[in-house]
């Protein structure tokens, strides 16, 4: 497979899949690409080797080719991370497009482009496709994999079983959002930080620690839906909702509450239960409880 | 001490203390609250003995007082943890405030009003100031503490000194800000959440999968702030501001982005560096890896 781009998230992505024992060809028009590379491997390698190497892998053996065609010939897999650059992600694409088998996917760890946007000048779109890991792409499983309008459903439903197997958690959305789901998310709160420094309400070793030593504890466990339908006590979810809907109207945020509308009410109480699959709130309780603890032990912190 | 008040929040506090080894009397008007509470100190008791009981604990002893006057008389310290009311919080402090002596601290569990709002009602709000600990208070370490109008700096600076003796992880706020600074932040999160579900952008399960697989796995170890420190590669907090900062203005959340003005980006620029104290982008790195190696691993996913 080829890397196209190997700074912090390409070059993560080339340390990750060297250790699942993939042949990578990596591939960056920068100054002291090759070298940069070298060094973002070298600083990935001790944790990939702690959580444990494919069999045949013993160091990183990243084969550099400042050549795109070259790199790019043979490829079976084409993992674009340049800068976010509209412009250039467009053309970038277009010239991977040129050089690569056509029957090869072509993915793209954009954090925030869509790919309809970005897939305007291939001369064959449809194997185009959104693959978006989180930093460090070596150590984070989430990739949210999208399609943009020209692209095949099939070529999503392939990328989609591709990072799977190579042993990411994929989310296969339906449709481009900008920033997709958790860049959304957190920007949503990196942007409440924001007006809180600027508005003298919070330092940034304040917001930091915040979460470190607030929320931030529990979201590994259960994401933000599964947390407030653990707030609602026995009533879950929906008690939640119902209860403290009002209070989504207080100056909580400078983000405008949603309208609670009874389907919108209805759709989260429904995902809750069906994420909760049968799991009572005392189980999930003490589910939340385990990991907690398992997550301050494994941080020296209990 | 008295922890008036034992809901989930309430319960949970009385259930840390005893833990702790603090004599705790519990009060609340509800029906069948001392059933109640039997079964949240029951469920919360095992990852209270796992993580350790003080010297002389060994089961949870509740004194359970169903008279407000009689369970404050002797305290040295009251907890108030009513439902998120503000009629019932003002009634109930000043309540609580008539019949304990003076001289003793009144801390309520609020996770939204100010203290300046409830303390109004009161003879003696200067001993008044809010505590604020997120669910559930026995092993989430973070409380907020922040005074009123009306409160004794004195007061924030005991309540502050007393969480921590307690074992707590405290932020002393400067400024009444509605939600605090962590519930600011989660809410943020979370009204971005409804509005994904609310336009079928997302499912509650991708949601939440998106946080636990994804961002969620680094707040443990570092929060939002130097989270993106790292996001900028070498150049850290000043190269992402300073490079993706145009992007801010993107449509990545229904919040409208804070101006980016010189003050900010060097507030959050020398803030990012004083919590770094002195640890380079590359240890910060090794220790986010070694970190959510950690957690991964606790929670049974590596």
């Amino acid at each position: 497979m080829v890397c196209a781009g190997t700074g912090v998230i390409g070059g993560g992505w080339v340390a990750y899949f060297l250790a699942k024992g993939y042949r990578v060809v990596a591939w960056d028009p920068g100054a002291a690409a090759e070298e940069r590379l070298a060094h973002l491997v070298r600083a990935a390698w001790p944790a990939l080797t702690e959580l444990g190497l494919a069999e045949g892998v013993s160091g990183p053996d990243v084969v550099f080719e400042p050549d795109l065609a070259a790199a790019c010939a043979q490829a079976d897999f084409v993992q674009e991370s340049a800068p976010e650059d509209l412009d250039l992600k467009r053309r970038l694409l277009a010239d991977i497009d040129a050089v690569t088998p056509t029957d090869v996917v072509i993915s793209s760890s954009t954090s925030g482009y869509g790919m309809s946007e970005m897939q305007v000048e291939c001369a064959h779109p449809e194997r185009t496709v959104v693959g978006h890991p989180f930093n460090p792409p070596y150590l984070i499983p989430l990739v949210e994999v999208v399609g943009g309008d020209l692209t095949d459903p099939e070529v999503v439903s392939w990328t989609s079983e591709f990072f799977r197997l190579a042993g990411k958690s994929v989310i296969t959305m339906d449709k481009e959002v900008p920033g997709f789901i958790a860049n959304r998310l957190q920007e949503a709160m990196w942007r409440e930080a924001l007006h809180m420094v600027a508005a003298g309400e919070a330092t940034v070793e304040q917001i930091d620690l915040s979460i470190t030593d607030g929320p931030g504890l529990r979201w590994p466990i259960h994401g933000p839906m599964l947390t407030f339908h653990l707030a609602g006590g026995q009533g879950g979810m929906a008690h939640m909702l119902d209860h403290f809907g009002p209070s989504l109207l207080s100056p909580w945020t400078r983000l405008l509450a949603a309208e609670l509308t009874p389907e919108l009410r209805d759709a989260v109480v429904e995902g809750c239960e069906r994420e909760a699959g049968g799991r009572s709130i005392d189980e999930l309780v003490a589910e939340r409880d385990r990991g907690v603890i398992a997550v301050l032990r494994a941080l020296g912190r209990a």
